[in-house]
């Protein structure tokens, strides 16, 4: 029997943003692997193992999918969003660089409504012109590197959306790009928190930079700041699809 | 009776990727509203006024949307893709912003698979990273804006998406798009034409920036380009989720 891995996008959370091509796949696996939180929202049933995770292991994750499929299994990993921004797809590829015994499993990307366009929509259309999409964790890269992509993004007037803005291990970099967009943009850009978008905890706000708080981001909370001609009408924000 | 607007994404093109909100929501319409190929992937039933129109008329179909819907109708604006990026999210609340007599109307957006991430999960991950979005027509900013997007995008190490990159009435703006890529990022950068995904007619290629030429994109393509980090492993492109 041949196994195989799906890595696949459960959505930004509510049930009904998951695409019937996921929900068909789930039901198709023999296991699931993925971080806790996650997995939680596999239904369990017969002959179905579950696999949750802690955070920040995605590379041994992404391993012991390789090794259950190479046995057979039938393997989805999931991801909250889309599992190729700043999920698990990534992670299982680079876990066949570094394991090239695995190279010839059959591996398949299912897309997911990832957070921003999810926070793009319940907002109205900020994201409606040229935007880019930024992760503002330093896990994984040097900060510089992200101060030197936040000033180019404002130079090159796009829209910004930027996952994982803040976290309790640094509180201090979220202020500094603030700081950096301020500088760049002028306070009266407007900029947009999106928290737990979909879920019953969510929570949209729109201000302008300069009456943007650290605060208002946390870990669940999607980030778009808008370009330079995005502006409110009644209760959405949006950004015009023409630009002089 | 009260009316409303909610504005859909179908994604790329294949009804498993359609999210169940949205089928839903078109369960409830009375009236469908979109270009004319988007409307013909909705099932005619009795009750449901379909109403398609040709190209480059998204604001005309937009105040159409809005007079139904005040006259009580439950109107669909269908896009494909997802209706905020480069489709009729914006023009909405373009026409809300020119007719505010429209300004209570019940407006709402529902996402869906964008292209870009239907294509990146079909190549594997080569939007991992940081990355920007850009639409290459010049039908709505000048071409000179677009080429300072390019420029610096590269500059930022950004991983792109590019929608819309060549149209018949605008043959050689893509060659000129490909000559800054290859000045800012040199020839061996990755770029992935992704024509028609999750058609019957998808086709994938990757080459470099060194081998590839305008002919490979067409109006249905979105092409991908990789940061410098991004390669190949087997069949699938991705980028890595660190950075140095």
């Amino acid at each position: 029997m041949t196994g195989w891995i799906s890595i696949v996008g459960l959505g930004p959370g509510r049930e009904d943003l998951v695409t019937p091509e996921v929900t068909a796949t789930i039901a198709q696996a023999s296991d699931v692997i993925g971080y806790i939180p996650y997995v939680a929202r596999i239904a369990p049933r017969e002959g179905l193992n579950l696999h949750p995770t802690d955070n920040r292991v995605e590379l041994d994750r992404a391993l012991h999918a390789l090794q259950l499929a190479a046995q057979g299994a039938r393997v989805v990993v999931v991801s909250s969003g889309d599992p190729g921004v700043f999920a698990m797809a990534s992670a299982v590829f680079e876990a066949v660089e570094k394991h090239p015994e695995f190279i010839e499993t059959d591996i398949r990307v299912l897309p997911g409504i990832t957070a921003m366009l999810a926070a793009s929509a319940a907002a109205g259309a900020p994201l409606g012109h040229d935007f880019c999409c930024i992760n503002l964790s330093d896990n994984l890269k040097p900060w510089t590197m992200i101060e030197h992509r936040l000033r180019l993004a404002a130079q090159a007037d796009f829209a910004m959306a930027f996952y994982n803005p803040r976290s309790k291990s640094r509180p201090h970099q979220f202020t500094a790009a603030l700081d950096i967009l301020r500088d760049e943009c002028g306070p009266d850009r407007l900029i947009t928190f999106a928290r737990a978008v979909s879920t019953p905890d969510q929570s949209l706000r729109t201000v302008t930079l300069g009456e943007a708080t650290p605060d208002m981001a946390d870990m669940r909370t999607v980030v778009l700041v808008g370009n330079s001609a995005t502006r409110r009408i009644g209760r959405y924000v949006y950004t015009p699809r023409s630009a002089q």
